[in-house]
C-alpha cells in the first residue's frame, strides 16, 4: 500500500496555493476545475490502482512479456492526470471542447486496451498465474473489454457532443 | 519504511532556493512561514503513517471495500500540505486567515473521519484481522473518533478566532 | 511492480498543459518534442528497470560494494530525462544538435558501463547469486557488454553526425 | 531497491534544461554548480541509505518509538538536497559562502544526531535487533559518533572559512 501512498501524494502536491490574496475563499472558489481534475486524477488511478492489485494477486510467477504489457499499461496510466487536466481546462471553452473529450476518452480507450491485453495474457499462459485463481479470469477478461467498449463508445460521442462524451466517461466509472 | 523515505523526501524538495542573494540569511529568516509549513505538513503526514502503520499491522487480508475506503483516506491525507501551506501563508493576514483555519481543520476533520471509517470497518470485519489483534480494537477505534471530535470543535472555533483554532490543532497532534 | 508504478507516473506528471488556448489541437501538436521525449524517457527508464530486475531475480544476497555500485547505476538512470529532453528540443537545431547528441550518447554509454560493472561484479563474486541462476550469467554479462560497445560507437558517431547517432540509438533498444 | 530507485529520480529530474539556447555546450558547462549540488546530494542521500539499510538488516522487530526517531532522521535526510543547492550557489559568494556553509555542516550535524540516536535507541532495547546481529552494534554506534563529531567541528570552522569547512565536509563523506 506505500506504493499507492506515494503517487497519490505526489499527484495532489501541486495543487495552486494563490499567495497574499486579499479574497483567499473567491480565489478557492474559482480554481474549482483544478481541484476537480485533481480529484478526477486520484480516483481513476486508486480505482485503477485497486483493479490491478485484484490482477495481480492471482498471479503466481511473472515473465519478460508480461513486464513489458505491464510497461505499456503504466505508461498510459500515468498519462492520465494530463488529459485529466486538459477535460478540466477545456470542458467549458466551447470548440475547444472537443479535441479535450476525444483526447480524455482516447486516453481511457488505450487504458483499457492495455488491460484487457494484460488479462488475455495470463488467461493464455495459466503458467503464471496460480490455481485458485484460474476460475475468476473469464470475469476479469470480460470486465476490461466491457470498459474498453464502453470507452469506444465514449470516443465516439467525443466527436459529436464532447459534454456527453464526458457523461459517459463518468458513468463508465 | 522505503515508502516513507520517499514520501517525505518529495514533501521537503521543494524548499525555496533565493538565487543570488546578497542578504542570504535575512532571507532564509523571512521565509519562515514556508519552512514551518513543510515541518508541519511532514510531522503530520509522518505520525498519520505511523497511526496507519499500527492498524495495518494487525491486519491478515485485505478486500476491496477496504481498499475503497484507504482510498478514501489516503486521498486526504496527500491533501494535508495543502491547506497546510495556505494557513502558513494567511494566519496572520487578518480577515483572510478564517477560510484558512477552517479549510485546515476541516481537512484534519476529513481525515479524522476516514480513519474512523477504517477503523470500524476492520471491527466489523474481524475476518479481515489476526486473532491477537482483536483486543486492540476498541482502543484504536476509541482514539479515532476522539480525534475526530476534537477536530470538529477546531473547525467550529476557526469561525469564530482562526488562531484559537489553530492552537486546538496543535493540541491534538 | 509499485516502484515502478511510482516512478514512471512522476516521468509523465510534468506534460505541458497549455492553458485557455484557442487552438488546443494546434498547441498539443506544436509540442510534439516534449512529448516524445518523455516517451523516451520512459520506454528506456522502464526497460533498464525490467533488466535490472532479471539481473536482481538471480541474486540471493547484497554486500555493501554491490549497493555501491547499484548507487551509481542508478545515478545514472535517472539522469537519461534530463539528455532525452535536451535531445528532443536540440535533434533539429542545426550545430546545436551535435553536443545534444554527444551528452545522450554518452549518458547510455556510461549506463552500460555501471551496468556491464553490476553484471562482472555479481560473477566474480558467486556467493550472491543463486545457484540455480549461475548458468545464465555469461549471457547476462555478454549483453550487457555488446551494449555498452554499440553506445561506444554512437558517442563517436554523435561527433560527426548527430542524427545518424540518434538513429544508432534508437537501433540499440 | 525500489524505494531508492524512486527517490534518487525524483533528485535529478528537475535538472536546469536550457531551452532553444544558440550555445548549448556553454550554457551547460555554465550551470555546473547545480549539477554539482544535485551530485552531491544524490551520493549523499545514497551512501545515507546504505548506512541506514545497514543498520536496519539487523532490527527483528518496530515499536512506535522507534518510528517516531525514523521520522526526525528521515525528514533530515529529506532536508538534504536544499542546504546543498545553497551551498552550491554561494560557495563563490563571498560573504554569504558563511551562512550556506553554516546551514550544510549544520545539516549533516543534525543528520548525524538523529543516527547516532537510532543506533543508541537499538543498543538499548535489544528486544528490537536480531542476536546474530548484537555484536556488530558498539561499531555501528561508534561510527555515526565519529561522524557527528566530525561534523561538529565543520560547523565551527564554517564560522571562520566557508571553503574550509566544505573540505572538511567532503572529508568526511
Amino acid at each position: 500500500m506505500d506504493g499507492l501512498f506515494a503517487i497519490v501524494t505526489l499527484l495532489v502536491l501541486d495543487l495552486p496555493r494563490p499567495l497574499g490574496s486579499p479574497h483567499l475563499t473567491r480565489v478557492l472558489l474559482h480554481q474549482w476545475p483544478s481541484y476537480l481534475a485533481d480529484l478526477v486524477s486520484f480516483t481513476t488511478i486508486g480505482l485503477i490502482w485497486i483493479e490491478h492489485h485484484g490482477m495481480m494477486s492471482s498471479v503466481r510467477r511473472i515473465d519478460r512479456r508480461f513486464l513489458e504489457i505491464s510497461l505499456l499499461f503504466l505508461l498510459i496510466v500515468s498519462v492520465v492526470p494530463w488529459p485529466t487536466a486538459l477535460a478540466a481546462e477545456y470542458a467549458t471553452h466551447g470548440t475547444q471542447a472537443r479535441p479535450a473529450a476525444v483526447l480524455y476518452a482516447g486516453t481511457m480507450l488505450a487504458m483499457g486496451l492495455a488491460f484487457t491485453l494484460s488479462w488475455r495474457y495470463l488467461e493464455r499462459h495459466n503458467e503464471l498465474i496460480g490455481e485458485a485463481a484460474a476460475p475468476a479470469f473469464p470475469t476479469g477478461v470480460r470486465r476490461a473489454l466491457l470498459g474498453t467498449l464502453a470507452y469506444m463508445i465514449a470516443v465516439g460521442i467525443a466527436f459529436v457532443s464532447p459534454l456527453a462524451s464526458f457523461a459517459v466517461d463518468a458513468a463508465i466509472d
